[in-house]
C-alpha cells in the first residue's frame, strides 16, 4: 500500500468531498457489518471493520470525480468486501494470525468460519452493488471475482515451479489484482456517466504496478515498513518477478530448487542474492513503466483535479518506501 | 436427494421438454467448467462436471413450467454453481477426499486450489446469471447465497452444543439449504413471469424437508444408501433435530458431551440410542408436515402439469430410503 501521507495527499487533491465519501463508505461497511447476523458481526473487527487504506474505495470516488451519490458509495462499499473477502480467504490458507495487527478470522473462529465469513462477504458485495440496479455494474463485479479466484487458482499451480515464465507472471498479477482496480475505477466511471473502458484500463495497469511492487517489497523490506519478514513469498513457494529476473542473472539462483528454502533465515538469504543480481532494481523499473503507461493513457478530457488525484494515486503505488 | 427413479419419474411429469433442458444446463456447465481457465478445467470433474442429480436446476425448469430459454438454463446453471461452490468449500473444511465416488478438489488440488475454485465458482454464478439482464434474479442469488454462509457460519458457531434450541436449528436448516431451493423457484418464476413469491415459498418449504430428511437419514442411515457411516455429523459437532428431540426423551443423552464422541463406533452407538427413543419418527414427522404446507400452499392456478410435477418433488425429497 502508499504510505498514509501519500493517500492523505491524494484525498486532499480529489475534491472537498472524497472524505465525506471515504467516511460514507466507512460507514456503510460497519452498517453490514452489524446487520448480516451476529456470526459476522463477532468477526467484523477483523475483516470489513479492520481499515486498511481503502484504497479500491478511493479508486471509485475519484474514477466519479465530482459523482457523490449513494450509487457510488455502494460500488466502493461491494469492491471493499471483495477485497476483504479475497483477504480472509488468503488468511485461512496461510493460517495468519494477525492482519493490520488484529487477530484473523480463521485465529479467532477457526477454517470453517473464516471461510464461511470470506462467502459471506462475497455475497453481501453482490447483494450492495445490487441495490444499485445495474447490471452493467454486477457485470463489472462478477468478472473481477472471477478474475481474483483465477489468478489465485493460477498462483497455486505455479507453486514452487521456479522456471514460471515473466509472461505467465505478469497474467497472474493482472488476474490477481489489476482486475479489481480495473473494476473500481470502472464502477466509478459508470456511475459518473463517464467513459469506463479508459478508466478502467488506468486502474487495471495502477493495479499491475501495485502488485509488480509488492511482490518487490516482499525481497527488499524493510520488514519495519512492510510488517512482515523478508522473503514470505519465497517460503510460500510463490515465485514473484525478482527471482524471475535474477535467476537469468546469476547461474547459482537458477540451480536453486525453491522447495529447499525451509526458514526465514535461508529466504532473507536469498533475498539478499536476489538484490546482490540488480534484479529488485529491473523489477521496479517495470512497475514505474507501466505506471507511466497508466498515467499517459489518460485522456486529455479529464479534469485538472482528477487528472492530478489519479496521477498522484498511481505515483504512490510505486512510491512505496522508495 | 430423492432416488433417481423418483427424479426420472418428476421429469416426466414436468413435460417433454424438461429432458432437453437438463441437457442444455448439462452442456452449460461443461462449458463453463471448459472455458474459464485450465485451472477449473483440471478441477472440474471434481466440481460442476460432477453430476448430482441436479435437483436445484430441476426446480428451476418446473418453476417455470413451460417456459424453455436461455434466461432458464442459465438460471439453473447459476444456482447449480453455487452450490458446487458450497460443496468444494465444505470438502475443503471436512478434509473430504470423496464425493459421488470422485477424488474432490481439496484431494487433488490441495486446500488452496479448493478454496478458490470455490471462489471462482460462486463469482461465475453471478457472471452466468448477470447476463439474463435482470437485477431482481440477480438480488434472489446474491441473498440466497448470504444465506448459505450465515446458515454455515451458525453451524460452526453451534458446533458441540447439545442444547441449540429447536427453533435455531430450523433457522440453520432455512438459511443452510431452504434458501437456495427457494432461490431455484423464484428464478424459475421471475423468467416465467409468474408470481415468484408463492413458488419461492413452495421451494423454501421443500429444502426445509430436504434437510430435516438428510438429517435424519444421517442417523437411521442406511449407510448403504446414504453413502456414509452414519454419525457423521456427530462426529462433525453438528447438532441436529434427532438428538435435539431424543434429548428430551432420554436423560442419559441430555448429559452426553458431544465432543466425548470419538469414533465411528461411538458414533454408531448415538444414533442406535437416538432411534430407540422414537426421534427420528417424529422429525421424519416434522419434515412430511412442511412437504404437506409446501404442497396445500400451491395456487389454485397452477397447470396440472405443473401441480403433479412440484408436488412430485415435494413428496420425493421426504419419501428417501422409506
Amino acid at each position: 500500500m502508499p504510505t498514509m501521507e501519500h493517500v492523505t495527499e491524494v484525498v486532499r487533491a480529489g475534491g472537498d468531498h472524497i472524505p465525506d465519501l471515504l467516511t460514507r463508505v466507512e460507514e456503510r461497511l460497519a452498517e453490514l457489518a452489524r446487520d448480516h447476523g451476529q456470526e459476522l458481526a463477532a468477526h467484523a473487527t477483523s475483516t470489513i471493520a479492520a481499515g486498511g487504506k481503502r484504497l479500491r474505495p478511493l479508486l471509485v470516488f475519484l474514477a466519479a470525480d465530482g459523482e457523490a451519490g449513494d450509487g457510488l458509495v455502494r460500488a466502493a462499499a461491494a469492491v471493499e468486501l471483495i477485497h476483504s473477502a479475497t483477504l480472509v480467504h488468503d488468511d485461512v490458507l496461510d493460517g495468519a494470525s494477525l492482519r493490520r495487527g488484529i487477530p484473523t478470522v480463521v485465529a479467532t473462529g477457526g477454517r470453517g468460519a473464516a471461510t464461511a465469513t470470506g462467502d459471506l462477504l462475497f455475497a453481501r458485495a453482490f447483494a450492495e452493488l445490487t441495490r444499485n440496479g445495474r447490471i452493467d455494474q454486477v457485470r463489472v463485479l462478477s468478472d473481477a471475482t472471477s478474475a481474483l479466484a483465477r489468478g489465485e487458482l493460477l498462483q497455486r499451480a505455479d507453486a514452487w515451479d521456479a522456471t514460471v515464465p515473466v509472461v505467465r507472471y505478469m497474467c497472474r498479477c493482472e488476474l490477481k489484482t489489476a482486475r479489481l482496480f480495473e473494476a473500481a475505477c470502472r464502477l466509478g466511471a459508470l456511475e459518473a456517466g463517464t467513459d469506463a473502458d479508459v478508466l478502467g484500463d488506468f486502474g487495471r495497469r495502477v493495479g499491475l504496478a501495485f502488485q509488480l511492487l509488492d511482490d518487490v517489497l516482499d525481497v527488499s523490506g524493510p520488514a519495519a515498513r512492510t510488517g512482515k519478514h523478508r522473503g514470505t513469498d519465497l517460503l510460500d513457494g510463490t515465485v514473484t518477478l525478482p527471482l524471475i529476473l535474477a535467476r537469468e542473472r546469476d547461474p547459482g539462483l537458477a540451480a536453486l530448487d525453491p522447495r529447499t528454502i525451509d526458514s526465514a533465515a535461508a529466504a532473507e538469504d536469498v533475498c539478499d542474492r536476489i538484490a546482490a543480481t540488480g534484479a529488485l532494481d529491473e523489477a521496479r523499473g517495470r512497475a514505474l513503466e507501466v505506471v507511466a503507461e497508466a498515467k499517459s493513457a489518460l485522456p486529455a478530457s479529464l479534469s485538472e483535479r482528477q487528472r492530478t488525484a489519479l496521477e498522484l494515486v498511481a505515483d504512490g503505488v510505486v512510491a512505496r518506501y522508495a
